[in-house]
């Protein structure tokens, strides 16, 4: 297998015009500029073989989610995504890897109209490190720290799901088929929530996009803004089986899961990308209008309260025992 | 030891109150305004242990160096360091290395104004990716396109003093022990061209920093300009010799270094963080002040031609073989 060198490698499968960068890939800098009354929202994602994605995951797929984590952070900004650079470590540069690499990725960039203006490439233990830019208007930003006593508190898609992929790959349960390819496609092809951050400018309070957990992340809010909250955990878990419902499988039929662990997964699972936020109580058609229009399915799972803490509650309102810890990457 | 968790690594070690930024870390995205009439420089660069770097360097070094590789290319831009985010991959998240690693990395971000508004941690082989944003007036970039027959070629600084550092470490050669140190810093804490990138704004036709040797990225300037180039190799070494002055050492003396070995070294060592400019003629005057304004020394070492193509001249203006190869990082 002929390995490539570093100018021929960005050459071959990176470059690309500049479009709406003043200068793109392949000079020290690229150079942006951000329109008037603009401002520039910047995120950074690495991902770790091993830890992030398994040695055996299809490039194309890899490809897709190393972009999708960072442009689910400029969703749960509410920023329209503009460029990102691509730092790369490869034991190896092989055109059989870095073909279908860039192809997945370059797909989805191009989906989002987020053109690719730099980076760096190296030999070294598989790793995927990128930056990415978004634009929004000056004062639009959805932060962590906006959320107030009375809030509605909303999630998007299902949450859970790539935890669900992730211990049939262990072994540690077995589930219907489809429903396995659909929450394996949610592991490892994540589609970011873009349309739906947008949608929800001026109307969200407060968001953030999952990927250590729910209630960890929920905690981040609450922490920023102040607050404490309920959540229904019934809420939670009902779109468990509409999602089983979607595979065409009975709920819980021919699985090994318990429903307390389809909560756990969905409380603390990690890996999700979707977006968690709030919404004033007197906005709840707007934001069903902003899940219509963004073509996302959203689900109202709890409350912003003053008091401060979290509490989760059962279908009855009754308190249940939080025992869900979230993700930490050095856990 | 005890191991952090992500988030308290992150506060402890590098947080702190946004200053420039609109939004610092602990959000989902941190948020910029470039002033009206301003470009955004981009760049990112990625350092890997065992390639980049040995296992063994100073985390304050390293952290000081990671930095300073992406602050030499917004130099090389002409651009105003700004921000920057850093994700790391760390084997262990241990405070006897992060907080030597933070300082070096802070301190040098504080010298150049330079605000850590974002980032990522996770564990995994070490890996230091950094993005760092610049802010430059519309259409004053210096890139690598614009040199024209007739212009000077200049470097900064001294070239070749972290391969010859290296090859000690090596032991490939010996040189005189204050000869060493000053190449040891060179390698381990170089020193970014941003003063001097910032005064040659609308006075380089063209500038690049040489990361992978001098020739190697002069073959990118002379590409993207369609010209072709004279090097003064005398003109190169000369330095080495003051150099060695200003270790109070004798030229040459108690080395094992051949004169060839200093030539091949400056023309391709790689790892200088010089930058490598071109200028009129008539603008020698006003080149020479900003290396005094900058503080920082220059050489010209040679003639920007139609002609395409590199010719290497010894003292007399004789023609000297090329037999010198760049750094590749996947050679």
């Amino acid at each position: 297998m002929k390995t490539l060198g570093e100018f021929e490698l960005i050459e071959r499968y990176f470059k690309r015009p500049a479009r709406r960068a003043a200068l793109g890939v392949g000079d020290d800098c690229a150079l942006l500029a951000p329109a008037p009354g603009m401002q520039l929202a910047v995120s950074c994602d690495m991902l770790v073989e091993g830890r992030h994605f398994l040695s055996t995951v299809d490039p194309v797929l890899l490809g897709h989610k190393a972009l999708a984590v960072n442009l689910s952070d400029l969703a749960a900004c509410g920023a329209k995504p503009l460029a990102f650079t691509l730092a790369l470590a490869l034991p190896r540069a092989e055109a059989k890897w870095l073909e279908p690499f860039a192809r997945g990725l370059l797909a989805l960039a191009d989906e989002h109209g987020c053109e690719l203006i730099g980076g760096d490439t190296t030999q070294g233990p598989l790793n995927i490190c990128i930056t990415v830019f978004g634009e929004l208007p000056t004062g639009q930003a959805l932060l962590r720290s906006g959320a107030t006593a009375g809030d509605d508190l909303y999630v998007s898609g299902n949450v859970g799901d790539a935890r669900l992929a992730l211990e049939v790959f262990r072994g540690t349960v077995s589930v219907p088929g489809a429903l396995f390819e659909l929450a394996r496609a949610r592991m490892e092809q994540p589609t970011p929530r873009v349309a739906l951050g947008l949608a929800l400018r001026g109307l969200a309070t407060a968001a953030i996009d999952i990927s250590d957990g729910l209630l960890g992340d929920l905690g981040h809010i609450l922490k920023q803004s102040g607050v404490g909250a309920s959540v229904d955990t019934e809420a939670v878990v009902s779109r468990v089986a509409a999602r089983a419902a979607s595979a065409a499988v009975e709920p819980l039929a021919g699985m090994t899961v318990a429903p307390a662990q389809w909560l756990a997964w969905a409380l603390a699972g990690g890996d999700d990308y979707e977006l968690l936020f709030t919404a004033p109580r007197a906005q709840r058609a707007a934001v069903l209008a902003a899940s219509k229009a963004s073509q996302t399915p959203v689900t109202r799972i709890g409350r912003i309260e003053a008091e401060p803490g979290l509490r989760l509650l059962d279908g009855q309102g009754q308190s249940v025992p939080n025992r869900y810890t979230s993700f930490d990457h050095f856990g």
